[in-house]
């Protein structure tokens, strides 16, 4: 940790972490370039206990603070989606790239990110005033950002993976908090991953020592991943491109 | 419910309601201005159990569909608050209306509103979607609204109880939602109180039919009010302004 009162910047973040491959590389990137990182891992229902223990043993490998919080509530409010509701909702067959970046697809959650964001905010927001009033940092040398994964090109159907939704949600987290209209620090959101295919996404978490080893995409939950589901095709996309083996595919 | 598929507006609102005065009012007050109305309770610790009954008994006088969601992981995120962590945090003994207006209280609890909003968005726009794409509706016709209390007369130290965050949050809401962009249905917020004096609160209460003698506004929990917390306090001075009894105050 560095930034005692008032020597240096306190540079404070806050990680969405899945234990995907998106998310550990955003984490990686924001230790990289000097943030005290906390993670948090929002777990509603929609992930296997494998992707779980990737979070952990990410943040464990990065050094984070870490958290995962069970918020299995949030599917009977957010109920009218494919990924909270399958059995009502099923997935269409033939998701073709061109169709999910004309309408919003079915697996489209109501408000996730905002879900998401409103939680990583409301913990950063308190480590920042924690900062500023009782360990006496100045407001002038205090940095708090969001991170989060979202990305435009692969998931260019959904509302909240695009830019100006997170301008829009950046204002709203600083006229409605603490730390933004006392203090003049806004809550940032950072999202380095928005406008890059999977295969940059890939050589950027290379660069930035993301343990890419420790992550797993698959959406069947098995030991191994399957090889054949959305998920993983992305993936598989995205180191081919980057022309780097997968290192999670690595004989055990 | 009105409003079978095409035929008339389809008018969905979503009420904040805690089982206190001001929430009751709005919950009222949505009802007889035509709204179909559902209403959620959260409850993150910070309430005794006595408001949550209360919130169910008003649910039940009004009519409305009514969940409590259980949210106590949210003060493990908030924690810098003495709402969240009384025992780290005290009230400071002095709080005059003056101090409360100056700067931001300690009893501020971070992005609560925000969460609370964001709660409720998520259900209210999978009703709305639920309309819109399974029942029919047209989205020319359909309406979605979150009713939240917030004041901006007796809670003006508070940011997220300011018109300029409403206004940001539903530009986030509308960004981030399939309803706002897809269907160009804003997931609207409506403060009807932000600008009311308590006793011209109770006023339109009285007027739109709310059922104060079921509501429960005291710090204590205790099982009648104790007339002495700020917020008995704050209710009297309602009452006594509008020239009105409290019926809850009535001998039982």
């Amino acid at each position: 940790m560095t930034g005692a009162a008032g020597s240096s910047r306190r540079r404070l973040a806050l990680v969405l972490l899945s234990g995907g491959l998106d998310s550990t590389a955003v984490a990686a990137l924001a230790r990289r370039t000097g943030y005290a990182v906390s993670a948090v891992t929002v777990h509603y229902g929609q992930a296997h206990r494998r992707e779980i223990d990737s979070a952990q043993r990410v943040a464990q490998a990065l050094d984070l603070q870490h958290r995962v919080v069970d918020v299995a509530f949030f599917r009977d409010l957010a109920w009218y989606s494919a990924l909270t509701h399958p059995e009502r909702f099923p997935l269409p067959a033939d998701r073709t790239p061109e169709a999910m970046a004309e309408a919003v697809p079915v697996s489209y959650v109501p408000l996730r990110n905002t879900f998401f964001l409103t939680l990583g905010a409301a913990l950063l927001e308190s480590e920042a005033l924690h900062a500023l009033e009782v360990e006496g940092v100045a407001p002038g040398t205090l940095e708090a950002t969001l991170f989060i994964a979202a990305n435009a090109i692969d998931y260019s159907g959904y509302p909240d993976c695009r830019p100006e939704y997170y301008t829009a949600m950046a204002e709203a987290l600083r006229l409605g908090s603490k730390l933004g209209t006392q203090y003049g620090v806004p809550l940032r959101i950072e999202t380095p991953l928005i406008r890059l295919s999977k295969g940059e996404i890939v050589r950027l978490a290379v660069e930035a020592g993301a343990p890419l080893g420790l992550t797993y995409s698959c959406y069947e939950g098995g030991e191994r991943p399957c090889g054949r589901c959305d998920s993983c095709g992305l993936r598989a996309k995205g180191f081919a491109e980057a022309g780097i083996p997968d290192p999670a595919l690595a004989p055990a």
